[in-house]
């Protein structure tokens, strides 16, 4: 099945959160920690963001049906991260969620199809694929170009997998680049049209495609801009929750369907808690439910 | 002693040729791959790769004082492939070579910090620092805006380290997004401006700073003009030899000191042999030699 006609799959099954996984060794809760102390500093980190995430997975389970793991955080504990990061894609995937992994990677050629196969269908060795990541999604930086975008794409449709181009972010200092006029109108709009076009050969049966775009939830008018010049391009909206975008704010990314977006919440529901709080998955299911309730369409 | 003088002590030593270390198993010599049959696939590869490395920094070291690993070749092998990243770098900075992470990492805020500290500082758990990567400089990418690089610049300064932004890069299709012209003048003009301005306060003793740009060789107009428009910036060159731009090209990013430029050369150097060739290694050699020569200012 088409990458976008399982996320809307997931999307009708569960709604549009999507939890993300930014794990980080001194948020975790002091119960997890405790369980690693006594290995080499980076093992032991990386054998807790494990268990946190596989643990969270779990708790959000009948709230969401999309993870987006965030690689730097795995990628900073070295290779036993990136150990980590392998065992979270492999249970996430076991599981049922449709994963997208945040690498925000960009390259050109046979780098940038490197990091492709990765992510989705595996390196080639003598005649066999091993999986690496093994990812539903990617996303992917636009800066580098038209071929730095392609190998992306054309690895995403052999593998029935999808990508996420960045194409306006959240972050207070994202305008300095994506702001800039040109032809009468913001980089950020050029970069949602080549989106549009990558995209509408990979339209699919739930009438959206394979070549998604990030949108941060923290310019609704933004949001609500490029809802309608990428029609049937699904968007991925983070900065919802504890980048201060509002449920209100994020659903100008539905289309009249309730499909067409996925709305991310990493810290907002995965570290309600302090480390030392016994009841901290409690409310961490109570975060999701919350999050699911509020972002129904 | 900051980035900049310690590349500017590289360069004249040895000139300014960088060497990128992109390997790839189906390109490495038979004679290596055979080393390492009978393991997982993933592991087999990971190990003939850091084999490799190894032997073309000891074949390169006469000529050349930079090496620039390539992230994405790594990460396709999985976390097998970190590892074997790891023991480059470490070989790498134990050889006296100026390391560059060619990651072209760009994430916000505490991500981008955990980006930076994977390649620079190590990662703080409980009170101890342990290092990842542990790179001279590392590339980041400028699209996600001011508060996407000020992390990197942060951990950078804060650990005597460097970074090289994405300006104008040597694939066919950059310009689609780099050559968009703002207020009379393309993207990447802005780019270098802000490269310009993030690097004016960490120029060292050698006159340049630990703010770089990454610049194609493949457009020695755009080459000459970024060279007059930064004058205190590194430039990281890619795309001489295989990319197909000549040393003349190039020579328009050094400054009339003979400094201010970094020339990389991948495949021209490290893959200049069919994987049969018995004399895979003198190739290497020679070709680092040719490189070394025709590079010289």
């Amino acid at each position: 099945m088409p990458f976008a006609d399982r996320l809307a799959d997931a999307v009708r099954r569960k709604g549009p959160l999507c939890v993300g996984l930014d794990p980080r060794w001194e948020s975790l809760p002091t119960a997890i920690r405790g369980r690693h102390y006594g290995r080499p500093p980076l093992d032991q980190a990386a054998r807790a963001i494990a268990d946190f995430c596989l643990k969270v997975m779990h708790l959000v389970g009948p709230f969401a049906g999309i993870v987006k793991p965030q690689a730097a955080f795995f990628e900073l504990l070295g290779p036993a991260g990136m150990d980590a990061l392998k065992s979270v894609m492999l249970l996430a995937r076991d599981s049922g969620f449709v994963t997208i992994l945040d690498a925000k990677r960009g390259d050109i050629a046979t780098t940038a199809t490197a990091y492709a196969d990765a992510a989705f269908a595996g390196a080639q060795i003598d005649r066999g694929r091993s999986v690496v990541w093994d990812a539903d999604a990617l996303t992917i930086n636009p800066y580098l170009g038209r071929d730095a975008v392609e190998p992306f794409l054309t690895a995403a449709k052999a593998a029935d997998r999808g990508v996420f181009v960045l194409v306006r972010t959240s972050n207070p200092g994202a305008g300095l680049f994506q702001d800039l006029v040109c032809d009468g109108k913001p980089v950020y709009r050029h970069v949602a049209e080549a989106v549009a076009a990558w995209n509408a050969p990979t339209v699919g049966g739930c009438g959206l495609g394979d070549v998604g775009a990030v949108v941060g939830a923290t310019h609704p008018a933004e949001l609500r801009e490029l809802r309608a010049a990428m029609p049937d391009v699904w968007l991925l909206v983070p900065g919802y929750g504890a980048q201060g975008g509002t449920a209100a704010d994020v659903k100008a990314a539905y289309r009249p369907d309730g499909l067409g977006a996925v709305v991310n919440s990493s810290r907002g529901v995965t570290f309600p808690f302090h480390p030392d709080d016994p009841d901290w998955e409690a409310k961490v299911s109570a975060a999701a439910a919350k999050a699911a309730a509020e972002l129904r369409p």
